[in-house]
């Protein structure tokens, strides 16, 4: 594995920087749209099997456990590429999200509330593109 | 400050999850392409001032200091739009990128290397959109 500066940054071999807990950030945005979809986790196994695959799989940190995209929920995302970031502590999967959506509230996207600029103190959001693509209890009680 | 999951996802109160290091993750892409520009972290202070201001700020882990993108430079991002996900701990900023691009090595993005899909064992990169936008030595020597 390369870990230095230099190596990372510019080699060609793929060497992830896991951090303390042994995860990478993983992005997801549609292939088609550009939209951002969701922003979560993988640990070495996760991405190993994304990179083999090409089905998205990430690493549940509240449920300590590796888990397909859509193993429930039957919404996988197929995986048209995959990039990794200067310092390799990020990966960027363009996915075409099959189902309604990727957040397990119902929505498409996960953020679907957005932050108005100029605010100081309590800050309160706003909702957008916040409408329910799927119920999401029908989604998760298999 | 709102911790309860159906507070966290459906409220309208700006409750962020700082992680153990009192830390978000933050993805900025551009507002016009969608094209994600980099992956970093926010604390309490670099969110407030983001969302005050509608400049994005970060704080670096390996500096541990906050910073305002584009300090040395020169190339700031000016806020479109904040979005924050569904349990709080990322937020999307859409921005404009001022100057030849966001990434400290030169390039444009930070994910200017992508993983061929299919792969197992030692896995190889490609560079992509990888032609440097800017001199990063003559960019960070101010």
């Amino acid at each position: 594995m390369t870990t230095d500066k230099t190596g990372l940054e510019e080699g060609l071999e793929l060497s992830p920087t896991f951090d303390a807990a042994g995860l990478v950030t993983a992005v997801a945005t549609d292939a088609a749209t550009g939209e951002l979809l969701m922003v979560a986790h993988m640990n070495d196994e996760a991405l190993a099997k994304t990179i083999a695959s090409g089905e998205a799989h990430y690493y549940s940190r509240s449920r300590r456990k590796l888990w397909r995209k859509g193993e429930e929920s039957g919404h996988t995302q197929r995986v048209v590429e995959i990039r990794v970031d200067c310092d390799q502590d990020a990966v960027w999967l363009r996915v075409e999200q099959t189902g309604p959506g990727a957040c397990h509230t119902g929505r498409r996207s996960c953020f679907y509330r957005a932050v108005p600029l100029g605010q100081s103190g309590e800050v309160r959001l706003e909702f957008r593109d916040a409408d329910r693509a799927f119920d999401p209890k029908a989604a998760y009680s298999k």
